[in-house]
């Protein structure tokens, strides 16, 4: 075990808890935290599996004081690092530079640390992570900060070379506790920290493979025979759909809301359920924690909850306390999960205006600080034990998480509706065991429309919420052929999804990722605000400056890299990584490092590394079937060999922990006349071993 | 004295400081808070004046306990009543069903409290304000909270009737500090309330004269010569202009600044600043507490600095310290003010990202957070007392002001240049004892820049800010000769404004004022957001509702109100008081209460109050002699007869606090047959009476 001792501050003994993963307390940590909350089990032999790295600082370098009662943390940063992490961020990825309150709250336009997934982990462009895992407010300051016995070199803003910014040496953490337990992750490379971070939570999340098809969530009054007709409307127009999500008139009260079926819309909630599986759709169920006064949960949980009720005077409960996440696991299991319910989305776990205010007391003694951050990890976390307990895994959605949340199968959402900031959340994402969903709710053209569907179907969880706009696939005939042709390849693409999903869940590696996750991928910042020179008279001349990296193209599974169309664009550019890329839908090589693509309401721009290989479901496979794949194609991109490792398992339950799945590897090989050919192999280390039959394509 | 006891609660017995004035503390105070920063002294005389007002609650309904270690205070709130105030906000007036972070910071398109003046100071529709001297953050929670005791009814969402909104009935603030000074203020009035809130600040400021002339600031490196030369066209093109502002080149070095002068830019500054003089304009000096550390004043403030330089470098001292305002007094004093300086601007006392961070300490022993609260007031304390010690008066800018600060004569601004929220800036300033500048800096269009002039032309300070764009007024010529016309009137309503200012100073009447300060004006606000029932899948369906006032028209001096026109507008509408209006530049009834006015780059919509007397220098007038009023063109509007009490004095020194000022009557009577008839009439409440030639124009 390797340990420092920083000397002169209360940092106790650096500890390696696992491999190139240290961990030190300052003061006395409190209960109440995100990982605790969480309560992943951390991967033991996956993190051993991970390369070797250094402690990132000479032992000294980090510094905890306490002042003006609060704990500042200062960690060193380097010249030439880039910042990046610090939870869910739509307007950019690089942190440096920034300063920031990471609290929870619903991202409303400004990048200021008011976030879904506020989270104080940071990871290093120089291949290092730091982490606190504290359920308080953080202030951060990314290498602005200055002491006076080390200020920046001094300039004259007359002259040409003058620069607005000048980088601090530190990574500063600002914060109100009695103490913190911090967490440094190595790398050697960004990605390898990013792995650290998800498999001590436990590894990725290995969402059903009925969750990575298309989902549609129902307009809020619809009932349930608008909801079987909807199902087969998609049928009829040949959109295969894995989920339909009930939103809230399905309470028989909402908002605040009964946990309880309406009987106007829903009488018979089994069968409708049912009717729904016979056509191999799921039921989600929207729900929150505002809970009805006068019904059986609201009773229920009457003793254990807040001071506060929400803004529509629902019981908000007191998560904390193992009998709030009884009776409420209690009424789920018996009134949804019973009945075939598939999850949930949880929603509005996160805004502090119609949640409770910060002086509001909670039974357990939780301060309202504490548990406003961490109510999406506790929701996440008590209905997923609820579907493990009955031995069905679960996939939905959370509208607020925090660190510790990466085994949770929850995909996080927003109502903001920017397209562009929406793909940079999918990025950001990626960075600290996060999921994103860039969800289609309507458009105001065709064009936009086809723009949203595209992109979304790349996303973890694809999803068209039609809550309020009762919108179809097919809602703009023009583009018509376009969406529903994208809605088919993602269905298509599932068992490579799936398996980048296993690399999630058993390796750590994101199955959607940011760029500055790949080998070798580097962009020129483009480099906003005040890090110009130039006077600007209306523009904030002193604009924060930004190093903007490139989060409008993002890697999906192993070698498939997606640069989805905004609408307006004609065209746009695209970065590729070191090495050849070809076109998914062709095959032809394209050039790089910038690649033009031009628009037409055309497909989603996809490219695949040289040596790619990329399974999808056979066509005319039954794209609702999800047991096990029996018959796929297979193609093969570029000029080099390749290999893919195919991961199988039943798909719906928690057998693959007890050995229950097999993994095949498919490989593209040359032969002695430079002809290609596919071969499949078994893999022996799982038990079930079912070798499917592959159609190879070679591109 | 009034007093009550609030029986279980640590709040102590309200005490009446001035009649309908009271003071309570809860816990133990801070020694630093605005009000003591600001140090100004209340006017009692003035404050006895006021209209009688009772306590505006119930012994017991203000709660005050101590909760997670921090202080909550709750105050009643109406079903009825709308909250007003909280320091400048830049979107909305009406702060109901807000939940705001009160701090110091740049205002960034955000409205969630982090401000240039974040003040805990609301005021009730129901006419009475409440105000917490607090230099720390403060979260505020209006009207959103719900204790489960007393919640609110209940609803279901899927019926017509249901409303995201369901107001609380308390104002709450949430703040870490062991105590606070409470103030009530009553009104009956909303005025009231805010004339009590200048009062006890010491009476808004009067500024001098030439103040409120036109302003222009000259490029960043402009040199001497050029800015003599730009003073000369000014003449050249008949633009009356009382103050050319240098920006940061004048400083031997900047960003940090020395606060010397560059030899290479300004070789004799004494000698340009009396050519300047010469032409009857004054020089005003950017600086901000960026202290260059390798200069005389660097050196000298290097015992009294903060424990982190900005982040250009510069020493940042602390202004708390009475040794730090000191030097920074001697060095401005012997550097600029001997020399003829008539005032500065004092920039970026806010922004958290380039002063110090929270954790920065103070050899004073003040905390970052207090002292980023309270740098402004003291910047503008420490010049302001500055002038006053050798009896001139000063008029500038600052970008961050605080509580207490009414009586002190500065302008915010900020970097936004948003026009519609300038004006909504220059609206809610008036709640609080603050001034706006609504600077125009550069346009768009020709359009825009005259849409930007004429706006800033009935603000409390009218400045060209060119420091970037080297802009000029003429600089459209197809709108030159109205940006002309409306700096004209602007120079030629001096005297109309410097009796409004008079008003301010003495009454504590704000000069420039929302239309909710008008007695009657009401306007049916426009609802956002949540408090639609409409379902919006895209637009935020959760919005926060805001109940939007009338803040794209305002009141300037005691009868116009000023309607600007933005760019791309055709047509605007205005919303009349009640009571008969009429048209300022023909004198025609116009017919409310919503009038719309229809543009073609014509002249800014201005409408009078009937009988409303508008006193204007004479064409012909020196327009850059300010020593008293000699001749004046006196309008009178309407059917009603009218007084106007005309105020002067030297315009330029504090001899009017030893009564060296007049009051004179300008009063518009009809005469036996009907016909109008102007009087001027001697009031003898002062020492000097002079009595102006008046031109009388019965419109």
């Amino acid at each position: 075990v390797k340990t420092f001792n920083n000397g002169s501050d209360p940092i106790a003994l650096w500890h390696e808890a696992y491999p190139a993963l240290w961990r030190a307390t300052v003061g006395a940590p409190e209960e109440l935290t995100p990982f605790g909350a969480a309560a992943g089990s951390p991967n033991t032999a996956a993190l051993a599996d991970l390369p070797e790295a250094e402690f990132p600082f000479a032992a000294d370098e980090v510094r905890s004081r306490r002042v003006h009662g609060k704990l500042h943390l200062a960690f060193p940063l380097g010249p030439d690092e880039e910042i990046y992490g610090m939870g869910l961020t739509y307007r950019n990825l690089n942190q440096l530079h920034q300063v920031k309150n990471l609290r929870m709250g619903h991202y409303n336009g400004q990048e200021d640390g008011r976030t879904h997934a506020p989270m104080a982990f940071y990871i290093s462009s120089a291949g290092y992570g730091v982490l606190l895992n504290t359920a308080r407010r953080v202030q951060v300051y990314v290498g602005t900060t200055h002491p006076r016995e080390a200020p920046p070199p001094l300039q004259d803003r007359l002259q040409p070379s003058w620069r607005p910014t000048q980088p601090g040496r530190t990574v500063d953490l600002y914060l109100d506790t009695p103490g913190v337990e911090i967490l440094i992750l190595g790398g050697p490379a960004m990605l390898d920290v990013v792995r650290r971070y998800n498999l001590l939570c436990g590894g990725g999340c290995l969402p059903p493979k009925w969750g990575l098809g298309f989902w549609h969530r129902a307009h809020i009054a619809a009932s349930a025979q608008e909801c079987v007709d909807l199902v087969d409307h998609y049928r009829e127009q040949e959109i295969p759909l894995s989920v339909l999500g009930l939103e809230p008139g399905w309470h028989s009260g909402c908002y605040p809301c009964t946990h309880d079926w309406r009987p106007s819309l829903f009488p018979e909630p089994r069968r409708f359920i049912a009717d729904l599986a016979a056509r191999q759709v799921r039921v989600n169920l929207w729900q929150n924690l505002f809970i009805h006064p006068d019904c059986a949960l609201g009773e229920a949980l009457a003793p254990y909850c807040c001071s506060h009720t929400g803004s529509w005077g629902g019981l908000i409960p007191d998560v904390t306390l193992p009998q709030a996440r009884e009776v409420l696991q209690e009424h789920f299991k018996r009134e949804h999960v019973d009945l075939g319910v598939s999850g949930y989305k949880h929603d509005e776990v996160d805004d502090e205006h119609w949640l409770f205010p910060l002086f509001a007391t909670f039974p357990s003694g939780a301060d309202a600080e504490e548990l406003h951050s961490l109510l999406g990890l506790y929701v996440q976390r008590l209905s997923f034990e609820l579907f493990r307990a009955v031995n069905r895994r679960t996939y939905g959605l959370v509208r607020g998480s925090n660190l510790g949340a990466a085994y949770l199968p929850y995909a996080l959402y927003n109502d903001c509706y920017e397209h562009r900031e929406y793909i940079t959340g999918l990025c950001s994402a990626s960075l600290g065991g996060l999921l994103w969903c860039p969800e289609a709710r309507t458009s105001n053209s065709a064009e936009e429309w086809l723009r949203r569907i595209q992109a979304v179907c790349f996303a973890p969880l694809a999803m068209l919420n039609a809550w309020a706009s009762d919108q179809m696939p097919w809602s703009f005939p023009e583009v018509a052929a376009a969406v529903r042709e994208v809605i088919v390849l993602r269905h298509r693409l599932i068992p490579y999804l799936y398996s980048a999903f296993a690399d999630y869940a058993f390796q750590g590696v994101p199955p959607i990722r940011a760029m500055l996750l790949e080998p070798g991928f580097s962009a020129q910042p483009v480099v906003g605000g005040a890090a110009r020179r130039d006077l600007h008279g209306t523009d904030n001349p002193y604009a924060h400056p930004e190093s903007r990296d490139v989060s409008d193209q993002f890697m999906f599974g192993a070698s498939i890299l997606v640069a989805p169309f905004f609408a307006g664009q004609a065209e746009r550019r695209v970065l590729l990584p070191p090495g050849r890329w070809f076109d998914f839908y062709t095959g032809a090589e394209v050039v790089g490092p910038w690649h033009t693509v031009r628009s037409d309401l055309g497909p989603v721009p996809l490219f695949v590394k040289d040596g790619g290989i990329v399974p999808l479901l056979a066509e005319g496979e039954d794209l609702q079937a999800f047991i096990h794949w029996r018959s796929l194609e297979v193609r093969h991109y570029g000029e080099a060999e390749g290999v893919f490792c195919l991961y199988d398992d039943d798909g719906e339950t928690f057998a693959y922990e007890q050995g229950d799945w097999s993994r095949v590897e498919l490989s593209a090989q040359r032969d002695g006349s430079g002809r290609w050919r596919g071969v499949v192999t078994r893999l022996t280390s799982g038990e079930r071993e079912t070798l499917p039959l592959c159609d190879w394509r070679f591109m």
